[in-house]
């Protein structure tokens, strides 16, 4: 039994085979087309790419047992459709549909941090908790939420956008068009501008010196100059692990999950990074001592937490 | 077939007895202890309501098919436990397994506004909204949230306490301990304060003679200036809503429920408060014209609603 994981991504799309237990056979990837269109639409590529995957690992098409595909972009899980992504542009994708005149295997397709929790749960970090909230802090500040051992969608897979949760009513404009939204404040790139603001302030820092070096200001600029002892960077670096805490201990108290898995470029800080906010968490929870514990923890897939999410999709989508 | 639902409050407790339905047959009240032991625990009390009810009522006890109990603090629903209340001190009280000595019939325990959410989605303005959110505006700010029918609790039932959500991070300081929280800008209290610095900032308002005339400052205070033109008090309803939008518009996006139920004394308010909340979530939305429309109601069970639903939790666990 053969189960097949994409991941969707705006220059290209990452494709894994692996078997029953998700251990991956073989993997692949095609560029997407610059723009698609109503004749040409995605799962055209996306096809391609199952068509290599199976050929590659040399299986029998007759054992694949289910395509799971993970995707940004608003999607309808439960009718397999791409609603809308802004990044290729394209609305209304019935790409379940069209997946079927390529394979029998079932096809299941959902938000990318969705599929991404899922996988850890499945094969990552998450392992043994029934109920948790991975956090990709990238970009944007994306969420996937398991309640019960299932991905938690809210009506018409709309829910589930916590870095649009506001932490500072009336501040910092996010891309959603609210002001003070999680993802202004806890993003990658929203690090970025609050360390180019220090260094403007701190000219003299080695964060500066480090950023000059490196030729960028980048997501662990302040990291790398606050671990040599910089004050400038240290400043920056506790300020913006609280407001990943805010939001954190804000959705402990909401949802009050097993755990916190941290995805994302910056959750590569490991314990610099969780350790602290596992502290706030502890402190800050509502009803701290009386109420069950919530663990931070960061994501490990990595580079295959695309591709192992969307496999675990297509598992759970097949009662695997 | 009947049911009796319990309404635990720090005076009293209320109680009522319905028909399959939920027709209120009967209600009654008895005074709480102002302290309880571990031999004189508060089902004692429970246990006077009840037989009274059932007395009052004149129905065959064999006939009662489930008791509701709705109560603040912290419950552990799943198995029928009081772990802590501070308004009447206790812990850790088992009601179930003491009301078991009384009655044949099944008990079942929840939070208050996890009770009042399932009321008002059975019985009351959220009928025919599979997810919603009953929020409740009161001396703090409750929240009730029903997924796909049924009470979202939370890992061991801590979770739905989206009152400590922070929309103001570093803000005022809340009750729970943390600053910022939503409750602290968008409770009945936080009202009060907020009308009392305007009154200090604007003695000549009207706001200010209502507020002398009344003998004290509440939660209308402003709304009632306001809506006599009293510019001082326009700006702090206008602001109140806003914090009060500013969560229901976080809650949408990490939910998308169907529908947000507002409960406590300033709903009475209606479309004065509910029509700038429906604007908000409709124009700040994530994806606003892409994802399913979120609707804002008052709740409508009012003084009923704890007895209702704790009639409906038991309904619900009777698979009634």
């Amino acid at each position: 039994m053969y189960y097949i994981g994409i991941d969707v991504g705006g220059m290209s799309i990452k494709g894994g085979l692996t078997d029953g237990d998700g251990k991956l056979l073989y993997t692949d990837t095609v560029v997407t087309a610059g723009a698609y269109t109503e004749e040409h639409t995605i799962s055209e590529d996306i096809h391609k790419l199952t068509a290599k995957l199976i050929e590659g690992a040399g299986i029998d098409e007759k054992e694949l047992k289910g395509i799971g595909i993970g995707q940004a972009g608003s999607i309808d899980s439960e009718r397999g459709i791409i609603r809308y992504w802004n990044n290729i542009p394209m609305e209304n994708v019935h790409v379940r549909e069209e997946m079927a005149k390529y394979h029998k295997a079932p096809v299941f397709i959902d938000n990318d941090a969705n599929v991404a929790a899922l996988g850890e749960y499945r094969f990552g970090s998450g392992k043994g908790y029934d109920n948790l909230i991975f956090v990709t802090l990238g970009t944007g500040v994306g969420s996937g939420i398991i309640i019960d051992g299932k991905i938690f969608r809210g009506v018409e897979g709309a829910g589930a956008e916590a870095g649009h949760m506001v932490i500072m009513a009336g501040g910092e404009r996010c891309n959603c068009g609210r002001r003070g939204c999680w993802e202004a404040y806890a993003s990658a790139s929203a690090l970025i501008r609050q360390t180019k603001a220090a260094i403007a302030a701190h000219p003299e820092s080695a964060m500066a010196r480090i950023a000059e070096e490196a030729g960028e200001v980048n997501g662990i600029t302040a990291f790398k100059a606050a671990k040599e002892g910089d004050e400038a960077a240290k400043a920056v670096v506790d300020k913006y692990i609280d407001y990943v805490g805010e939001g954190l201990v804000s959705l402990a108290n909401i949802f009050r999950p097993r755990a916190f898995l941290i995805g994302g470029g910056i959750s590569k800080e490991g314990e610099y990074l969780t350790a602290p906010l596992q502290h706030k968490l502890d402190t800050e929870n509502f009803g701290s001592k009386f109420n069950p514990e919530v663990v931070v923890k960061p994501a490990i897939l990595r580079n295959d937490a695309g591709i192992l999410g969307a496999v675990a999709l297509a598992m759970q989508g097949t009662d695997n």
